[in-house]
């Protein structure tokens, strides 16, 4: 049982290290994590790579559980170091987590690619799950706003995503190719599934790797999401309001249509119970359950009913 | 009264922190230390810059005193999430000193230079003296050795300096050209004091920058050395050892004997006394004292004694 997993953030990589935690108990499930790469970004000369590092830190058990970003325990020693050399700070990186953008960095600069990069550093992690970045090529998630055009880490991190967003814009995708390991991951998978990421800036820029979503289109076998949208909000971050600025409506519903071409099944809150009719008229089964991970058990037990829902 | 010094290395760093504290303490005085490049070297990506740092931290007040070079209380997260990636951490590097080389790679890589670079660095860190690299260009130590031509740092500290020295060479030197800043502090001092550094891989490179040798040369003013070599020993690293396996004399005389075409004063130790007549008749006035700077106060108290001496 092949499990094929798109995922970016936290929420996303809660369910991700589910469906791994799973595949770790039993042997019949294999895992790739198909991750978003498009909110890379260069700062102080290092290249980080916010939603890779999120699943790559919750699926090596080194997340950081209050915030969702960061390792546990980091500390701010270099950080701290840099503010006292004259360095602007505005985007907090700890000193385990320096390591991995030094690292990366270094790794890049020399040649590897990306997907060589998170080959080595889940295999450094001892995580038995395939992490595959979305591509190779560097892609650029930029958003439009009153205030400008912004790199996505200015809007999201420095700004807060408080402003409104007339539009997304995922500069470089044109010329990204899927890689053969994406390519290889969703034509083998027995299951695709969208973990509860930010539709717009997480799977959105999956999705629009040229060729990815015709791909999973096109797939035979069940594709299941869970709305990361519960009760016409997002648990975290920016994906309710950005959906509603972009004319999309922020529940499960909005999800389902934005989705309904891809996916089989949907699983959505309890919360959302009575979108349930509307969203099976666009042709998606509904699973009604628990969808907030509080918990490590919280994310077996919902990818195990994910996985059960498609069985 | 303009001071320019030639420094590198914690003994030569400690002396120029004594000539730094003194012109704290009396207007009369400015200082210029120019510093070692040629054993800066790339280290996971990152440039790293040893002998600058060095006094960069001793004058800033945050030099870990133990060890002489690094910073004070710093810790090893991010070398320890570094080995955690699998990368061999043989080069040890402080969370802090992490950030002076982040900041340093950064700056470099947007075409800034050494001498803009240190003057960002002494700025930030409330430091009231000039800090010049003896070149903007890149040169590095060799060390010629019979396990093989080794990059300084190799030699230094992977391999403790443990191989015989048959060569040294700086790489790159022959393009490299002293700076505007170097020429000037030269030529504007009232004293050029060489500090007690490792004669051939610390004062050694700052000397062989074409030009650079016959500028202090041809100097008029007093040009006062501190041996580093102290009853046949250096305090500290292989100064000893190279300078015997390179057929010089590992003594006060031997390093009379490097610079007399350079140098009017010797300041040796108490321990070399009965060397002081041997040094006189190559022309230099010697003064005798305690040389070995345990305590701030030792330093301070050797660089008025310099100061005083070529008065």
């Amino acid at each position: 049982m092949k499990v094929a997993a798109l995922a970016g953030g936290v929420g996303g990589a809660k369910l991700a290290d589910g469906l791994y935690r799973v595949s770790l108990l039993d042997d019949e499930y294999k895992v790739s994590i198909i991750g978003n790469t498009a909110d890379d970004f260069t700062l102080w000369g290092l290249r980080i790579s916010p939603d890779m590092d999120t699943v790559l830190y919750t699926l090596g058990g080194i997340a950081n559980p209050a915030t969702g970003w960061g390792i546990a325990g980091d500390t701010w020693t270099t950080l701290d170091a840099l503010t006292r050399l004259g360095v602007d700070t505005w985007f907090r990186v700890g000193d385990q987590d320096f390591a991995t953008h030094i690292r990366r960095t270094q790794l890049l600069a020399e040649g590897h690619t990306h997907t060589a990069i998170a080959a080595q550093f889940t295999e450094a992690l001892g995580i038995r799950a395939r992490l595959l970045p979305m591509c190779d090529e560097p892609v650029e998630t930029v958003v439009d706003t009153p205030a400008g055009r912004l790199p996505f880490q200015e809007y999201f991190v420095r700004r807060r995503h408080a402003d409104t967003v007339l539009g997304v814009e995922f500069s470089g995708i044109a010329t990204a190719r899927m890689t053969d390991a994406v390519q290889t991951a969703l034509h083998e998978a027995d299951v695709v599934v969208f973990c509860p990421s930010n539709p717009i800036v997480s799977l959105g820029p999956i999705l629009a790797v040229p060729g990815l979503r015709a791909t999973v289109a096109a797939l035979s076998v069940p594709r299941i999401g869970i709305s990361p949208i519960i009760g016409g909000a997002a648990l975290k971050g920016p994906a309710a309001h950005m959906l509603r600025d972009l004319g999309q409506e922020a529940s499960a519903l909005g999800v389902a249509r934005l989705y309904h071409d891809l996916l089989t099944h949907l699983v959505i809150d309890h919360a959302d119970a009575v979108l349930a009719p509307e969203i099976e008229r666009l042709g998606l089964h509904v699973h009604i359950t628990d969808t907030v991970m509080h918990t490590d058990a919280d994310r077996q037990r919902l990818a195990h009913e994910v996985l059960n829902f498609v069985a």
